[in-house]
């Protein structure tokens, strides 16, 4: 049953991919202020009675303020491993939005950069979730089910 | 942060959309043997330490008997009313296998159907999942973000 009987379950996530209107193939990252440290997608926990659509606009707006428009769900990421700190499944979406980029909450900065010129550290497993990312925009093709 | 702080969050689910060899436009419902009641798209929910797919593969063995190769992800459904229970959040795949469906653990039955004919009632909001896959397979388009 549900995760408040006897079972223990992985905590639902989102991450949002944002390109801005005008700049194609582009992504918006955010710089972490907490460990661990370094350049991750803006997203965040799923709270309870919230859509994951919704759940992925409200932390974009929160780390980058943008307001973004989710244009398609791509992916799911759920390996044990890809958060050191606990097990979280990452629902992803692609979205557009207007302006510029401003980090805030979670994120010391947020900025655009070209998927072909990515900055080091990406966090967690947000290197493979762009590399797909980037596979898609490029050829159409889906990642694989398992993720 | 995760599911063992201060906040709640909904719980993940994986539920498989199955097309036997041999039989293009069907899919393999059960009925369910708890409340609610009704036909349902084999799933259930995901372990902590178990990836989407890996739960997706063990929920199909254990209500259809049913070995099933996992072909895509298909969309994520997250409406908090989804499920009179609780809040959970469904991963849903698409799926090949080869044999014959037998119902057991949370499944009364477990039978073949075409899309173009199903049986009711069909319970949560699995409907909805069942006719955006129709749509799926009859134009390619996928279902919007927000479901």
């Amino acid at each position: 049953m549900a995760g408040d009987g006897p079972y223990r379950n992985p905590t639902p996530t989102v991450d949002v991919l944002i390109e801005l209107d005008g700049r194609p193939g582009t992504v918006v990252l955010i710089s972490r202020r907490n460990e661990p440290r370094g350049w991750a997608i803006p997203g965040g926990f799923v709270d309870l009675g919230e859509t994951l659509a919704d759940a992925a606009v409200r932390e974009a707006r929160e780390e980058t303020g943008l307001e973004v428009e989710l244009t398609e769900l791509f992916h799911c990421y759920s390996d044990p491993a890809r958060d050191p700190r606990s097990h979280t499944v990452s629902t992803v979406f692609l979205a557009r939005a207007a302006g510029a980029p401003v980090g805030a909450d979670d994120a010391s900065a947020a900025e655009v950069f070209a998927l072909a010129d990515l900055p080091s550290p990406v966090v967690f497993d947000h290197g493979l979730i762009l590399a797909d990312y980037a596979t898609y925009r490029a050829t159409g093709r889906r990642p694989p089910p398992r993720r």
